[in-house]
């Protein structure tokens, strides 16, 4: 079977935040993955989920725990989850503690698919439906068109990037 | 050694299309790459030549010879050539004659990088490019976040949508 | 009455032009401005009828005298034609000698608005929205942020610019 | 002399803000505006200048006092200024009461330009030139497509539009 069935879990994130024009602040309304996939020209199946619409520095670990329950009782071996950047090693660790033998690979933005072209998500999005599709089981995360594994990663907060612990692995 | 030095071939398509405000007609310039790699946030090891700038369909077989020879002659095992979707696979079909121990993915677009959100350029490029690190040795088209291998793919010129010849395999 | 009804009349133009993905080539769907108009958070009392979806190399003596009654006829003292720029001169010329007691504002694109952040037609839109409601009674052609007299001004087909044609007037 | 020479002051604003991708907040670097007159292909004789680079919220008395200096000691008769939305009322009043015998226009935008185009800014930047060559000598705002009169204008801060105070004037 060619086409692998693939369930993306929608968390939030910088990925899907919008600008409040009355407030001047961002918030979530509905996720754009579908919208993306479509503009992607994707006809892959893939099934779109969404647990929480939430910045990931709020994530709590009850929030987390339903996203592993939700990777580990599905049917699908090739999960793709939106998430937000801050605490996304965090719930990656998680989901690889519950070893399971599927597929999962988390992706964020640095800026909301909204604002435009200058936006990363759009790239991002192509290369974690890539990495999911092909990669062996495991928890990666998909970051500036590179994968990494969940134990060898870190959000360096000065510079925005994703970066190996050990660059030598 | 994690980071996997990537060649990034240009030979034009509709890619890097721009419109030209005083004919009304699409034309090359430059190629839009390295600022979308840019905007990808991409950190990793690419290095972008332009072997041509030309409409696939205008394609000769003294073009695709220089393609394989580039491809060949080069010190890199994994090859991403952006590339007209219309004549896509017969240069996929050349370049896997030459029996290159490589990871080579040819990728284009529907719609012109330059047309802005509604291109799916930027997505295409990013599963592109996830997929020149991953996939074993041999030549692939990606497109529509898939990957297709290049003797079981074929572009549907009605739906303009790539699609496998034999759907079993 | 502080806020004057404005008619908004379409003929197509390079303004509502698309990309048809599957043949490569610009053609008409729905005309852009309701969508355009919602964006600039217009409140104004506008009506929008399309008249037709042409190119404006290929509009005839009887497409200009539609647009020539329907300017005659219409309840409206303030109406913005969106035009093809390469014979929008022409049609000026036709509505002027009708000698109507209004103000109509022509104006185009030079790059179609689906084409995104490029394009110069969400601004001169905007422009030609504001002429509509201030200039005296007249016929003019918007663009790049100015207006033109109707028997003042030409296109540059070299360099894609509307000019006057006796700067000095 | 068919062109008149405009000034365009920068404050900062909405208009000009721009996304931090580290902090995931909004800031200020340069004025958006060269580019944006480029982008709607403007020959017009425009001299911009940046006075501040503030949200409208932080504008303080000493600040506006410097916004009507420049207007009151330049040689230009059309200035054009952008401006955040939450003071722009106040500080078009104190400018009318300098009693200039000059065309004034404050804009802004709800949505920053960089956020592509689900902006505002292009269009009514588009609207506010046009009204800043044509309106008679007056303190003008100019928000969706429209210009409202200094002394009869508020934004309502629960929708995020400009109204009129006596919408019968």
């Amino acid at each position: 079977m060619r086409k692998k069935p693939v369930l993306a879990l929608i968390t939030g994130g910088t990925f899907d935040k919008e600008y409040n024009l009355i407030t001047g602040e961002l918030f979530f309304k509905d996720t754009h993955l579908p919208e993306m996939f479509q503009l992607g020209r994707c006809t892959l199946d893939i099934t779109v989920r969404t647990l929480m619409m939430i910045d990931s520095l709020q994530m709590t670990d009850d929030d987390r725990r339903l996203v592993v329950q939700n990777c580990s009782r599905c049917e699908f071996d090739h999960i793709l989850i939106t998430h937000g950047t801050d605490t996304m090693v965090q719930t990656a660790e998680m989901i690889a503690q519950a070893n399971l033998n599927k597929t999962i690979v988390l992706v964020g933005a640095m800026i909301p698919y909204k604002f435009g072209m200058s936006s990363d998500g759009f790239f991002n999005l192509g290369s974690a439906l890539a990495y999911t599709q092909v990669l062996p089981a495991g928890v990666y995360i998909a970051m500036h068109g590179e994968y990494f594994h969940w134990d060898n990663v870190r959000k360096n907060r000065k510079t925005g990037y994703f970066e190996p612990i050990n660059p030598d692995l």
